[in-house]
């Protein structure tokens, strides 16, 4: 018996996968039980010179209708005419395996419905943290825990912009453009740069974690187009890093908080020591205290990587793991307003302004952390009050 | 349907299981699809104040005969009698999961292929790295990958000691007796500080990524008793914090090559910031790059969030999970001497001596870092050769 699947999409994911799967095509077969291979490839391109133009169609119905295909690997990317391709998929019982973080983060609860109704899965460890395993040990692994917060650095090229900005003293549109240059950052790097990415694998991290779908709209999110160099800079003499931290909480109240925004981490915290493209996830649970996963958030292979091992999973899985949902949601009241956040804070404030104790004095203002938590209210509220040049909150 | 299982010891591991799984009963139940309950508790004392006293037995029989037992929870330690109770328990098709990494390291092949001959589950996510789940994310999320290499931390006492040693300047001494007042090490420490447990860990993980059981006795095991306070001063000014080093590499000649030795970590390297009690793992793989998984490597709830992980993916899959398994191992011709390991090394050799570029002359001697690599054996001879005070490889 061999089990075989088919990959949507032959850009860099899904060309990565059916490189991966080839190199490694014995040892995948030993963890899956069985005999594999790619039947399919499923590219609106030609690919002349590809060793696998013949498994490539443009016609999706060819791997819809085919029997002997129990899974498949979508990696296009976008919602349309994704959602509808991995929906048909699920409804005839084949498993997905997805790296399609907006795919998830807009209709996830759907789909796994769907894949619970006909008793197949559908798997998405490559959209968060591309080669980290992250979404089985979340759910299967801590599954003694109460999780309690998640917190993490989720893209890899904000990441490595102000790893450039801290590291080499490199203003924020001269480190945007090395990431460009370097194939980090798209021309368009808006969803990167402000957030949206980082917010959709949080809202994907949350809606595991907590049971009920969150959608991006209802994230506060903020990216780093507004961190300056200065404060990069004063942050290091503080003792701390500036990160893009996406990040989850739950309320005793029950509500849950997920945000993005620019954070200042401690020097203390090994998350500080999360540089360039890397990405890290930390869990926080009663029983675990606190476990980090780190690794490589995107690219060809990590990313194939994550993919591949949900459809061994998929292969080897012939009905649905339960434990991997969550429920749709009709509203937004289960989540907390961002003005609830508390944590300690940095300022910068004009210079000539009363300077706290421990305060750091630059050409580009007064510098400093403070003492007390207050909430995000409180700290907008003080910030007007001073005339900050810069907040932000500091990660706890 | 309510899955009945069974704690065997109820010592700190085992208090932590019974404590942590009546404290989230309500979601580990939907976790595992099913109601749950602890039936028997085995330990050979008398706890008459425990509000769980009318579940405990000293009779091990009560739990090997009551077939409404489908898994056990082992948290005895030792190799025996552990090994016959939970080869016992296997034999009945009872699954069980430990956190016993010396039961693990000594009989591993045997209790694996004992719970496949009865289509139960032999589960050890808790052996290694206490919270931190290694175990699963190997043989599962990173099925894809050709994993080349494993280096971890995986001793919380030394690395405690260690970060004391470099932090605050303190002798080995002094902070391995405060190791043992904060409950960290034991009375007796050999276990801890001279490698043993580390390498019980390394082997496991060989086992696990390579297939083959890899005994203590065959790996090459050095503790950190002799790491002396000018050393890892030495190891600071050179960029390099110094770590206990659980390792295994795979060569082209498809030998491996597990050790455990102190090893410099550069500044640079995400392990380096792993600091205190904390444990890391990190895993080298053709598709992922590296990944590392950190966390806390021992503790009450840490450990028994581990166990309790594993308590409920036995109540899930009632057969055995075939890809978390390895064979048994006749001779040792598959490892590799430890003459073959190759690094770039530190050298400490007497002042006076002739200093290569970038030393560091201090009161203890003139301390460097080979440019090149060299091999375990040159570095030996190279060692005697300059009258070295100290030697030890950096980690890559």
């Amino acid at each position: 018996m061999s089990a075989k699947f088919a990959v949507l999409g032959y850009g860099v994911v899904g060309s990565g996968v059916v490189e991966l799967f080839y190199k490694n095509k014995w040892s995948i077969e030993k963890h899956a039980g069985t005999e594999m291979d790619i039947k399919y490839i499923l590219d609106l391109r030609d690919f002349p010179q590809s060793p696998y133009r013949d498994k490539l169609t443009k016609n999706f119905d060819d791997i819809l209708n085919d029997d002997e295909v129990t899974a498949v690997a979508e990696c296009m990317g976008g919602v349309e005419p994704a959602f509808n391709f991995v929906k048909a998929c699920l409804e005839k019982g084949k498993s997905v395996s997805t790296s399609n973080k907006e795919l998830v983060a807009a209709k996830g609860d759907i789909l796994l419905k769907t894949a619970a109704e006909h008793n197949c899965n559908f798997f998405f460890e490559a959209s968060v943290g591309g080669a980290i395993p992250i979404i089985r040990p979340l759910h299967r692994c801590l599954a003694a825990n109460n999780i309690t917060r998640v917190a993490g650095i989720l893209n890899g090229t904000t990441n490595f912009i102000l790893t450039k900005m801290y590291n080499e003293n490199m203003t924020f549109d001269k480190a945007l453009s090395l990431a460009q240059e370097l194939g980090y950052a798209e021309k368009d790097p808006t969803a990167d740069i402000e957030g949206h990415d980082a917010c959709r694998k949080i809202c994907i991290i949350s809606s595991l974690v907590f049971g009920k779908h969150v959608y991006p709209k209802d994230v506060y999110t903020k990216g780093i187009s507004g961190v300056e160099l200065c404060d990069v800079a004063a942050a290091d003499v503080l003792g701390h890093g500036v990160k893009l931290i996406a990040s989850v909480s739950a309320f005793d109240s029950g509500k849950i908080l997920p945000s993005v925004m620019p954070m200042l981490v401690s020097y203390d915290d090994i998350m500080s020591g999360v540089n360039d493209v890397f990405n890290a996830v930390v869990v926080y649970g009663d029983g675990i205290d606190k476990a980090m996963f780190y690794g490589r958030g995107a690219g060809k292979l990590p990313t194939a990587s994550a993919v591949l091992g949900d459809v061994i999973e998929a292969v080897k899985h012939r009905v649905t793991v339960f434990s991997q949902t969550w429920e749709s949601s009709d509203d937004s009241s289960f989540i907390a307003g961002i003005n609830e956040f508390t944590a300690r804070w940095y300022f910068r404030i004009p210079l000539l302004s009363d300077a706290p104790e421990g305060a750091y004095e630059h050409e580009n203002g007064i510098s400093y952390i403070t003492e007390d938590k207050m909430t995000f209210k409180a700290a907008m509220d003080k910030a007007a009050e001073l005339n900050a040049l810069s907040v932000m909150p500091v990660l706890e």
